[in-house]
C-alpha cells in the first residue's frame, strides 16, 4: 500500500490545513504523521474529552479516525483542491482511556472519490476502533474558509 | 414510531448522563428534548468546533448525532444498566453552519441490542447529516465512571 | 419528501435498466412502483434464497434494498447517464421470512452524489432491515453493457 | 491476527452451516478455505449475477462479502450456537468482472459481539469491495431450520 504523491509539498498543505481545524485543537489532537496516503494523530487523554463513564467519547473517536483518514487522501490529492467527507462508519472494539493514536491510510485513491480505512490505538497498542470513510475531492476549489 | 418508557424516570436518567459528559460541555451541546425513544441536542455555532474551512468538523456532527441516538435508546432501557455505543454511520449531506439540531430516534429497541437513526439539521431546516447506529445494553453496569 | 423528475421519461428508463438485471431475475424480484425518488421492489419467498437456517439472506435483503435505492436515485437524474454504488450499510432488524418489499427512498439528490434510504418490511409490515446509501451519476455514460 | 478456535470441530461445522445456505448455491459461491478467524469463497462469473451493464452485481458482492465474513466469525463460536449478521456497511471500489474471491476475517471476536472485515478480489487481484460487519452470537441455538 504505497502510493505515489502528485504534490511534492503534500506534507506542508496537510499540516497547513490540520492547522486551522480548530476543532482539533479543542480535543488536544496532534498531527505526528504525514506520509502518501497515511496519517496519523495522536490524542493525549483529557478529562474534557469524556463521555459519562469516563472514557474517551465515541465522537471523539470518531473525529480523530475521520480527521486522519481524511488527510491521508488529502495528501494524494493536487494542491489547489479541497476536500469533503461523504460518510464514514466507524465500529467502537473496545472502551477506550489514555493516550490514542488515530491512524488514516488510503484503501483506494481516485479522481473523484478516495476510500479509506481509520484504525485507533491505545498507546499500548489495543485496538480501539475501525473505520471506513469516502471521500469526495472538489477540484480548483480553496482548502481555506471562503466568502459565503 | 411510539414506545412506552420501562423506566418512569427515564429523563431525568437520560439528562443525568448527559451532564456527565464532559465531551458534550466541551463543544457546547445542549440536551433539548427527552421523549421515549427521542433525544434532541442543540448545538451553537462556536469557532472552535469547526474543521479548516470554517464549518462544524464532520466529526462533531458525529459526536452530536451519536449521542442523540445513544440517549434515544437510553431512554427506553431499565434503570441500573448501561450502554455502548457498538457502530455508526453518518453521511453528511451538505457543508455545516450556524446552530445545529441533532435529533436521534429509536427504530428498533431490543433487549440486547437498539438501531437508532439520527439527523442533524440547522435551524432554517436544512438536513446536514443523517446517521445509522447500532447500540448494546450493559444490563446490571452502572453508567458512571467505575474502578479500573 | 417529493422530487421533480428532469427526465420526463424517467420510469420507462428505471424499468428497462431494472429489466437488464439479470440477478434481480435470478432471486425472483420484482418492480412494483417507481416514482421519482421512491422505488419498490417485491420478493416473492423462495427456498432458493434462504441462509442456513430457512430465513431468506442477509445479502439478498441487501440485494434488494441497495437495487431499490439506486433505482430511486436513478428515477432523479437525466437520460444519457449511468449510476454506480459507492457503498451502503444496511442493519437487518429481525429474521425475514415470507414475501417481502424493499422501498428505497432519495434522501438528498445531487449533481455528483445523491444519498438514499432502504428499508424492508414483510407483508405484514414488519421493519426487517434499514439501508444508507451514497451513489454517484456517471454524466454522459450509458447504462448498457459497454465495449471493455 | 491469530486466533485459537475453541470447538476443534469449527471447519467441519463452517463447512455444514454453508452447505445449507440456498442462496449462495443460488450465485455458485464456493467456499474455498476456512482457517481460524478467516474464511474464503469463490464465485465464478456467472450472466446471472449480473446487474445492468453486465458487471457483477453490487449485491452480489455483498452477499459473498457478507457470507465470508460471518463464516469467518463463527470458526471462532463453540458448538452449538448461532450467529446472526447485526448489520454490514460495504464499499464497492471498482465494476466487478471475472471470477470474485470474497475473504472474510475477524477483526475483534467477543462473546455476544464480533466484528469482522470482508475483502472481494479479481483473480488478478484487482481490489473490488470492502465490507466491515458486526455479528451476534447466539447462544444454545441450533443453526439450522427450526419450528416457527
Amino acid at each position: 500500500m504505497l502510493f505515489q504523491p502528485v504534490d511534492p509539498h503534500y506534507a506542508e498543505r496537510v499540516r497547513g490545513s490540520f492547522g486551522r481545524q480548530n476543532a482539533m485543537a479543542l480535543i488536544g489532537a496532534r498531527l505526528e504523521l504525514v506520509e502518501p496516503g497515511r496519517v496519523e494523530i495522536r490524542l493525549p487523554y483529557r478529562d474534557e474529552n469524556t463521555q459519562q463513564k469516563g472514557y474517551v467519547h465515541g465522537g471523539v473517536l470518531g473525529m480523530i479516525a475521520d480527521t486522519a483518514c481524511g488527510y491521508a487522501a488529502f495528501s494524494l490529492m493536487p494542491s489547489g483542491c479541497s476536500l469533503v467527507t461523504v460518510e464514514y462508519k466507524i465500529n467502537i472494539l473496545r472502551p477506550a482511556l489514555g493516550t490514542l493514536l488515530a491512524r488514516g491510510e488510503v484503501i483506494k485513491p481516485g479522481r473523484t472519490l478516495t476510500i479509506a480505512r481509520g484504525d485507533v490505538f491505545t498507546e499500548e497498542g489495543a485496538h480501539v476502533a475501525t473505520m471506513q470513510q469516502t471521500l469526495m475531492m472538489l477540484a480548483d476549489t480553496p482548502d481555506t474558509p471562503g466568502k459565503p
